[in-house]
């Protein structure tokens, strides 16, 4: 297994199974600072740079919550409108980057482009960490919800996953790649205008992902250990902020989790996953079912970007 | 006494006198680390989450300054627009709290909308403080002001307040509340349109408050040991932030506070509080007078957030 | 030679030789700090106070990341639109500053009108730096240029400098009361209507400054082993963000720095600075030549801030 010793993590597509391992087993071991609320001093004498070039609250916050759990310091933008980087004339990436690297000793990247963080890592002379490409990978993402299953189900061989969303969206595609190392079946549910690419289909299919497709939850939901769930309608990001409103209308059936449906056809055991926010695509009388674990991910969400920091920043080997 | 550990700080209604008395005595154990500029360790395994849906600059720099005199950490948001939770579809408060509760250990909220911090404190496991909502309570600007008094005049009881502004504001509701737990008369003076409602001075006289109304200042000002303004001129904030501009004239002479009125009616010991920032209310020809300490306000801010933090992370007890 | 201990940086014109020295040396003591990636515990105790009007990314962040790699703790805004103090009406620097001050032990102020920091500095009971005061200074900034000649050349004293851009900027002010200081030719190369005005080069002759100005680089750049590059061509910041593409041509060849011109007509040895973010006025096939040091500026840029905060808190004395 190679080290994880300032290692950028871009992508899932190049992890491999014991890699995943490897972080979940740290982030059990950062589990206990995080659930006792006390931060520790595993990084105290490194800083975190934030690089979010576009708006977050749960990726870049949780990433600031994890370096603050290890007692390391944060800087850096949590908006490319408030810098020099951010406007119109977009300074190269390479120019910023040649600057970040400076400031801190891990970069935490969101770019509205993709490939960004790939570019960045080209140049940094410190680990960068994708938190969220265009339409490319957000790979930390999916591992908070793997360590999510492994944590509330006890293993992740063995169990069968249904992914309902918009399969050209960035969390699909890093799901996707992470679960061509487990032995995990997977159900992909999209509105056809969303369905995964045949280019998409032909890379799995080499990487021998156990897939397959459906138009319905109602069709597949029964047979699911793990639903995770994203939005399929969304804002037109194009238009302002305020002539969005009223532009999404409501998630068609085919594509939402009821209680009524969790209630008719889900496994007792099944877990609910959604990297939030939502739309009305899971209702909120879910919320406290036994199958909801959206709110669990937050917690872990901490937990896995303390491993990740505490891996590449050499806390942990 | 209540203890404060783990405790939501979300309006002064259900504070009781000794609670007060018990924040003031923490804060002047704090004064001395603030006055050294010296950041202490009492709280340097805590993380503070900041959660301001509208902008700020005393009362949020105020939490966050208090935080690193207490050697913590601070993570979070300054502005909606910086995050997904402020986006259109306006994620529920108990999503976004569901979230910022594994952030850190205390959350302070600033919210548009009356009631949000208490919604918030419903689901949220760790303390919430109010840090202004809407038109409902401003808890932590009001205890400020009541420590400025306590330790500039040396005392709290048998001192007459007169209060002038606007008496729809949150900082007018958490400073009636305050007074009703000690001996301090107070006058109100606002313009007409601004004054108490009828349903809001009932409530003061079942908590016994004595309290009574005027129009002008120069009527009520020599009977006052604090003074306390607010600008009743505002501009409109439905508009654009541009198209604001000459919106506002000047504040009319019954609720204006001059040098000249003053020293022509003020008591020699009277003290002049402002939370700022201020139209012309006050005008700065007033700065160096004997009266104003508006300025010290913003010390003690700093002094009464540390005790704030301090006692409800249990750094105290 | 004046203590540092609690003084304000606000302009380079007050500076004398030994000074610039004294922040050197102390820099030089710094850079194994920021060279390990290891921040250290010499500012633990404070606190620093960004106050920044106008959006910076490299000038905000290398004092974060100074103060980090210090062990200190940093607060403030990067972006008045996020403040009260933005707001249209806006609030006085003295009403401001007499707030910030409690907040930290040390403000560093980015602002669009010339002479804001002086006039915080009036008010403020804690050291102000001038991190850019619209056309007037930039004294950080030259000095991370100085250090960098220093470090990079080994000396600073009879090197010659070529200054390229529009020399209204503040930067190009403080370049020059800096050199004023040292025994270095300085020749000027602007636009016209970019070009030194009549008082400011009375003002440097009075400083006995050697400077003189030439119309093309390409007549002067043999000479130089310091040539430092500004844009100058400049959206137009009084339109939208959106209108301003399109705004911007080409730099004209008598202020544009190519490989082609370096590897023709300058020194082998000399050096080529650019704080960054550039235009087109150094286009990307320098990056990897002998000449380009514009990427170390960042790393000299975090070190030069180090001893500057290090000084003016007592942490080196």
């Amino acid at each position: 297994m190679r080290s994880f010793l300032g290692r950028d993590i871009l992508s899932l597509k190049d992890f491999e199974r014991e890699e995943f391992f490897r972080i979940f087993e740290v982030a059990e071991q950062m589990e206990p600072i995080a659930r006792s609320r006390r931060n520790s001093n595993l990084l105290a004498h490194k800083t975190l740079v934030t690089a979010f070039y576009q708006p977050s609250t749960r990726t870049r916050l949780a990433h600031e919550a994890a370096m603050h759990r290890l007692g390391g310091h944060v800087t850096g933008f949590a908006d490319a409108k408030m810098t020099r980087a951010g406007d119109w004339y977009q300074e190269s990436i390479k120019d910023t980057v040649k600057m970040l690297e400076f400031y801190g000793d891990v970069i935490v990247m969101r770019h509205f482009q993709q490939g960004a963080p790939h570019e960045a890592a080209k140049w940094a002379s410190v680990p960068v960490i994708n938190a969220g490409d265009g339409w490319g990978e957000h790979p930390t993402q999916i591992l908070t919800d793997l360590y999510t299953v492994l944590r509330e189900k006890g293993r992740i061989d063995g169990l069968k996953w249904l992914a309902v969303g918009d399969m050209r969206m960035r969390t699909m595609h890093s799901l996707a790649y992470a679960l061509t190392q487990f032995d995990c079946p997977v159900t992909f549910v999209a509105p056809p205008e969303m369905s995964l690419t045949e280019e998409f289909k032909a890379e799995l299919r080499q990487y021998s992902l156990n897939f397959k497709e459906a138009e319905h939850v109602e069709q597949v939901i029964h047979e699911a250990d793990v639903i995770l769930v994203e939005p399929v309608v969304q804002p037109d990001y194009t238009k302002a902020r305020d002539e969005r409103k009223g532009d999404v209308g409501q998630t068609p059936a085919n594509y939402k989790i009821t209680r009524e449906l969790l209630e008719r056809k889900a496994k007792e055991g099944a877990i609910l996953l959604h990297s939030l926010p939502r739309m009305d695509e899971i209702p909120t009388d879910v919320d406290i079912t036994r199958w909801s674990r959206y709110w669990q991910e937050a917690f872990y969400g901490v937990v896995v970007r303390m491993a990740i920091l505490a891996l590449v920043l050499g806390a942990m080997e």
